[in-house]
């Protein structure tokens, strides 16, 4: 195999351009789960995979699934995973990234004639970012056999359900479970993602080696205080609920801090109705924790948690702190772990092993097969999931070349 | 004159109770200006005060006004008021305990052909709360001389201008300056209103003799930080808004508690489109602070905006804080505020001085005039501006009774 570096980054970069100009809207970057733009950006997608001597099928959940065959006719079978869809307004590279680093790479392979001693699947997902349905993963959890079937029910905001979408695009929704891909055929998945983070671009780094992807902790909080006149009440005898909200903010940041992988956040935080003259009598906010490992995250939410009934009792305020949702973290699998670090090494670079606070496509595999994922510097100071997303050519190319060196090192196990 | 202790505070009550039958709405009370139950609560007022002994007449802006003549021809005015608009949802005492006091004082001097040495004018003001026009004062600043003309080109949400709506009551606008009294006929304002807040419930007293009506500064406050994924971006490299915010939040708190009268309130609290997976790019907040005296309140808006600075710059956020607003305190007459306290000992009641840190239709006389306010006991935790305001026909009963005595005492000082 002989690829020169320096073409295939560039070549990456060039195709996720391509495949962006199908949107939803007229300006900027949306494809929603088979919406117009999203059909016919699989369309494209199969057609690249088929000219680098896959074969293709788009399956019932319209993911576009390329096999590029092993050298002989029994042998197992590696994933290269990532998404097509896209959140509203999106950059190019979240999603797409993994799937084109995974094409360029087995065209090189292909341009080579050169044939692995396991079968590559390049999976092109076709909903990871949960904007349709409001269901991230349709696409990935049925290739992993864990496709929540309740969801054909859900509706989109134009009143269709999940069921009858797939049926008009041509599917049927009881194709579904044939999806499932059999464990025991899976050598191993990986998946090649932009950063969405600051890290590796505060480090001068072009990839890292992503060791667990964190598992949200998620709470609907709400402070109930009481209301009053912002010139009658004097400070002593408030029970001012947005002070309370501000206390849970701060201590969450200062918690959260310092801790390597550790990250809270506060995202929405209101006073329903707030005026300028009333002193809040409620003030709603949510909470969001995640780290590398599910120990660190629940020891932040005990003292999180510990903390609010403190401010409650303190300033004689009622806190409700309702779980939304809580994901386990995903451990990546240390084979793999290590044939990304080899790799990086064999390139020159230094090996920088960080965790992903973002969920991908690959939480749906760490329990199935050697999972893990290589992370690419996200330029403009980490901006992702807006037109301001943006990836070097040359960051892009050490990605495909990592990569090839990383399949051409795999050992099939089995 | 022989009032007995104890009849004349149910009266307030009941009559409060009568007229809150005015309303909007089915339920509970909102009586906005020159709707149709604002006009029935009008007539209602007008044969109260008629049947008092007053010349009643319902001015150019639907003040209605009821004179009750001195004992002899040339003399001044002390005038009573306050105001018979209610906020949407209101209690049945705000504004209209000042009215309906007034009211049965004259009655009880009327019932016992008792004449002073000045004319009462019972004042029911029509405008004080700014809820139909987000105008407030507008009865009292006519006959303060001090209505804003600009106001009358001002449409309601309904999309009716005040002009208009004045016009349609069977008024004109032209009225309007003609409605200003001569200040010099002015021997004095006098208001009770209840205290909407939690001072008298809590020191266990029926009224209180306001100092001063403080002024609200009042700005609106916007930090910009960057958004960004709340699992990517360690917390380390973040520029959260609401983090930020929440700063602002609790300095307002701290800097403004322990200083008697100085109060300040973050009403509005917002990250706008907040979700509960983004770092807060931007939130907006409100600022309200007030005071007894202006220099205790600009001293605390100066830390405030210095500590703004503090946070933007440690943060590395951008802060922006408008002002909204900056009326100055108005103080209450030296002379009426002893009348007051004379009146509190003689009736065998400590004498609690207080500011009022709501405005009231008493802030457009205090340069015209020696004006004078007392403060009744808000029951009910010092809840005002809902239905759950209350108060006791104990308390009224003081507070009609202390309002008589000023009279009774009031020195015609020409």
């Amino acid at each position: 195999m002989t690829a020169s570096l320096g073409t295939l980054g560039p070549r990456i970069i060039d195709l996720a351009q391509r495949l962006a100009a199908f949107s939803d809207t007229r300006d900027g970057l949306s494809c929603t789960y088979l919406m117009p733009a999203h059909r016919a950006a699989a369309s494209q997608l199969a057609e690249w995979m088929a000219a680098a001597g896959m074969t293709v099928e788009i399956d019932g959940v319209a993911n576009v699934v390329g096999r590029y065959p092993a050298a002989q006719p029994d042998a197992r079978t590696v994933m290269i995973g990532s998404h097509y869809d896209t959140v509203i307004n999106a950059g190019n590279f979240d999603g797409r990234l993994g799937i084109l680093t995974g094409l360029v790479a087995i065209e090189a392979l292909n341009a080579a004639h050169r044939r692995l001693p396991f079968n590559i699947e390049l999976v092109a997902f076709s909903e990871e970012e949960g904007v349709r349905f409001s269901a991230p993963y349709i696409g990935s959890s049925a290739v992993a056999g864990r496709f929540d079937f309740r969801l054909l029910e859900r509706r989109d905001a134009s009143g269709i359900s999940l069921g009858e979408v797939i049926s008009k695009s041509g599917h049927n929704p009881d194709e579904i479970p044939a999806i499932a891909r059999d464990p025991r055929q899976l050598a191993g998945y990986l998946e090649v993602h932009i950063e969405q983070g600051p890290v590796l671009l505060g480090e001068g780094l072009p990839v890292g080696v992503v060791t667990a992807i964190a598992g949200a902790a998620r709470y609907s909080v709400t402070v109930t205080g009481e209301a009053g006149h912002a010139g009658t009440v004097p400070m002593g005898l408030r029970h001012d609920a947005a002070a309370a909200a501000a206390e849970i903010v701060l201590f969450v940041e200062r918690r959260c801090s310092g801790i390597p992988t550790l990250v809270g956040t506060v995202g929405r935080l209101q006073v329903p109705g707030g005026a300028m003259n009333v002193i809040p009598g409620r003030c709603e906010l949510s909470l969001d924790i995640r780290a590398g490992d599910d120990g660190t995250r629940d020891a932040a939410i005990a003292d999180v948690l510990a903390e609010i009934d403190l401010i409650a009792k303190r300033r004689g305020v009622r806190i409700e702190a309702k779980e939304m949702q809580r994901a386990p973290a995903v451990a990546c699998s240390g084979r793999v772990q290590s044939l990304f670090a080899d790799a990086i090494g064999r390139a020159g670079l230094p090996v920088r092993a960080l965790p992903s606070g973002a969920g991908h496509d690959a939480v749906q595999f760490g329990h199935l097969t050697d999972m893990g994922m290589l992370f690419v510097r996200c330029g403009n100071g980490g901006i992702s999931h807006s037109p301001l997303e943006t990836m070097t050519a040359a960051d892009a190319d050490v990605a495909v070349h990592v990569l090839l060196d990383v399949l051409e090192h795999f050992q099939e196990t089995r």
